[in-house]
């Protein structure tokens, strides 16, 4: 089967033999995955990977011996591969496992090929009315929502999210159905029309209104380390920064006000993908105006470097 | 009267003049007054501070119009100095008020002089039972006190105080009342012991059985910048961290790490002073063992000497 590779900062396609399914696995055909920022930092050297990314997936199964009411179904897959058998795993939270692998970013190969091997247990079915380009948003709008699961949103909250790259507006797409007042501030005005067409209220970084903080809850997603400074300057006293930059530069943090002004800072990686599914089959927001571009897997590297532009939305690989 | 001066890093006595009370304030002779590290940090120069210092103290009341009954008792005093009309002062919550001044601190002449004018609503009385020299911990034992304010610890959290400092010491010694199994990890056997005789599992932060980690709650009080490094090194996934250390420089902050593993980073200030009265009437703790050393006010550059060197416990000034 045809299959990215990524090695020594190159993006390649190479023919891999169809992976074979252990007990409690599916066969899976993929039909779409999307790029993430996570596959050009695996891309750029992070984690010393090498190996077939991807971890956004819509896919069709073909095989699954555990769960043989899935074969024929469009599904979507949970990324965090836990062990099973520590504490964490017990209890349903893979997702925290300490020997988790998590799909196309350790210890087991990505979706960007044209068949995979997964968990069953993994695996989500994709409601009819779903397009395969919307369902390949759930992995990231999953992460996105999941600020509200970790803090109570209050409909009067005083809301930002910094940031209008992918993952910000999706914050801000998904978010704002707690707390409608939400603002989304950002650096472009093109992409913030996406979400301003959508019923968010949007603020250039730059504006003054902005300026003026005390906000209660600030999402960090701009992707820069020094977004958190500018999250604790916007935040009020007692208020919560959450962060979902995983840059690999340190950040510099200025302790005395997160200690004077008492704020937490929390941090925020993936989600509840059945939320996620949800948000979209009852079309809570417009995924398609995220999607930059669309190319067949042989034209991967395109669609890493398009994907690697300052500035570009979700570029997506189509194997149909 | 006499009374201690910063300035230019400089510590000097002068004869100011007695302060007069306005409306609604009380007039307090000083007993004793606690030297803490935001003192040395005045005096270092943050803040840009010039003035009378001192915001740790139990005094006498003299006049009091407005709660005549406090009159001829022994009070401790709450440091924050609200602006009185604003949301945050009318819920209760000076301590965030954006325009507080803060004794000896910010904008209010602080308590290292023989008498000082303060709110009366600030004072709250000391139980008879108690020691002048006990009473002057109910500041810094409110802040010690404080991450049980913010967020919840049950009796089986797994909970590290790192530092073993005044602060990391009052940390350990008030907070194992909420979580008995508390560890408190610090390098100086010596301050170690001082927790130890009263009940707390102590360790040195070199100890391997310290490397394992885990902790659902590290209480950061080293001090030191590095001290927030090691704590993401020693909570678990979805663990919070409450940080204490003010420190000047920036540090350095792993935000992949709080990201990828949704660690919760909380800033720790002052806090509930009756609390504190209570922990300290109520016999919860002891507090005279982390005395060093006394001085009158008129040695108080001798007090601030002692106070900054490395290592050094609680050194008080003792007008009486």
């Amino acid at each position: 089967m045809l299959a990215v590779w990524l090695e020594k900062g190159r993006v390649e396609t190479r023919q891999l033999p169809r992976p074979q399914i252990e007990p409690g696995e599916a066969l899976v055909r993929v039909l779409v995955v999307g790029l993430c920022n996570t596959d050009l930092e695996l891309l750029a050297g992070y984690y010393g990977f090498q190996g077939v990314p991807g971890h956004e997936l819509v896919g069709l199964v073909e095989e699954a011996p555990s769960r043989p009411e899935l074969v024929g179904r469009r599904v979507v897959a949970d990324i965090n591969l836990g062990c099973g058998v520590c504490p964490l795993c017990r209890a349903g939270d893979a997702r925290h496992c300490p020997d988790r692998k998590a799909l196309g970013i350790k210890g087991a190969p990505g979706a960007m090929a044209e068949y995979l091997a997964l968990p069953a247990a993994n695996l989500m079915p994709v409601a009819e009315g779903l397009s395969d380009q919307e369902a390949v948003f759930a992995e990231p709008l999953a992460a996105a929502l999941e600020p509200a699961q970790q803090i109570q949103l209050r409909g009067r909250d005083r809301v930002l999210v910094l940031g209008d790259g992918k993952l910000g507006l999706l914050c801000a797409l998904g978010l704002r159905h707690w707390t409608p007042g939400l603002i989304l501030a950002g650096r472009h005005p093109g992409k913030l029309s996406i979400a301003q067409a959508q019923g968010v209220r949007v603020l250039l970084s730059s504006d003054p209104a902005l300026g003026q903080g005390g906000f209660d809850l600030v999402v960090e997603a701009t992707g820069r380390p020094e977004g958190l400074a500018q999250a604790l300057s916007l935040v009020r006293p007692e208020g919560v920064i959450v962060a979902k930059t995983t840059s690999h530069e340190p950040s510099r943090l200025d302790l005395a006000r997160l200690v004077v002004d008492e704020i937490t800072l929390l941090g925020s990686r993936c989600g509840d993908m059945r939320l996620a599914l949800h948000f979209l089959a009852e079309r809570l927001l417009q995924v398609e105006p995220l999607i930059q571009a669309s190319y067949p897997l042989a034209q991967a590297e395109r669609a890493f470097a398009l994907a690697g532009r300052p500035g570009a939305l979700k570029v997506l690989l189509d194997l149909r």
